[in-house]
C-alpha cells in the first residue's frame, strides 16, 4: 500500500466565514492562511489545516449538521484550557474521563459543532 | 494561549459502518480500533484517528452532505497512489496542480465524500 502520512485538512462548513474565522483565531490561535468568498483556511499546526467552507458555495463538496472534530492536548495543559475557554465566551458543555485515563472537554464552535479536547489515553493508539 | 498538538479526530457521516470500515480499511490501511453500533474509529497514524459515524445514531452531534477530507502524501508517493486506487475500484475524479508545486488527486468514498491526497506545495505552510 503506498504510504501516507496523516490528516492534513478537515473540513466544517459554516454560515458565517468571518465569525467562524474568528473564532478559531481568538480561542485556539489559528491564523487564516487562505481567505476567499466560500473558504477561509487556518493553520492548525505546520502540517494541519482546518477548511471553513460557507455552506452551500462549494460545488463538488458540502455539509449541513454539527460535525464533530477533537485536537489533542498535553495534560498539563487540561486546567489551562478549561480557564482560557470560559474566559473567551465559550462554555465548556460536557467532560469525560476515558477509562484508559485521558480526559476530553467538549464545547461549541459558532455553528453549533461538536469540538473536543482530549489528552492522551482516549484510544488505543493515543 | 495553551497549547494545543493538532487534530486528533476527524468524523465523517455514513450510510453503513461496515462498508466504510472495509472501504478505509482496503484503500487506505487504516485499521479499526474501535467498533460499536454508531461509531468505527479507525487509526491512520498513531496521533489521528478517523471517526465514522453512522449518520442519524449521535445525539450531540450528526452531519449530512458530502464533506471534505484530505491526507497528506510525500511527492514519491503520487505515482504509486494513482495506480493503487483504481486497482481498487476507486475512480479518480480529478487532478490538481497546485501554483505552489503540489499535486492533488480527488475522489470518492462509499458515501460521496470527497477525499483527497496531496503533496507538499498547497499551502503555505505545507
Amino acid at each position: 500500500m503506498p504510504p501516507l502520512q496523516g490528516v492534513l485538512e478537515a473540513s466544517l462548513y459554516v454560515d458565517d466565514l468571518e465569525r467562524s474565522a474568528r473564532f478559531y483565531q481568538e480561542v485556539f490561535g489559528f491564523a487564516v492562511i487562505h481567505s476567499g468568498d466560500r473558504l477561509r483556511a487556518v493553520r492548525v499546526t505546520d502540517r494541519q489545516v482546518l477548511l471553513l467552507f460557507k455552506k452551500g458555495a462549494s460545488a463538488d463538496h458540502d455539509g449541513e449538521g454539527r460535525l464533530h472534530l477533537a485536537f489533542a492536548i498535553v495534560p498539563e495543559a487540561l486546567q489551562a484550557w478549561e480557564r482560557w475557554l470560559p474566559e473567551h465566551g465559550v462554555v465548556i458543555e460536557s467532560r469525560k474521563a476515558w477509562p484508559r485515563g485521558g480526559h476530553s472537554i467538549y464545547f461549541r464552535d459558532p455553528d453549533q459543532h461538536l469540538l473536543e479536547l482530549v489528552t492522551p489515553g482516549c484510544w488505543s493508539i493515543y
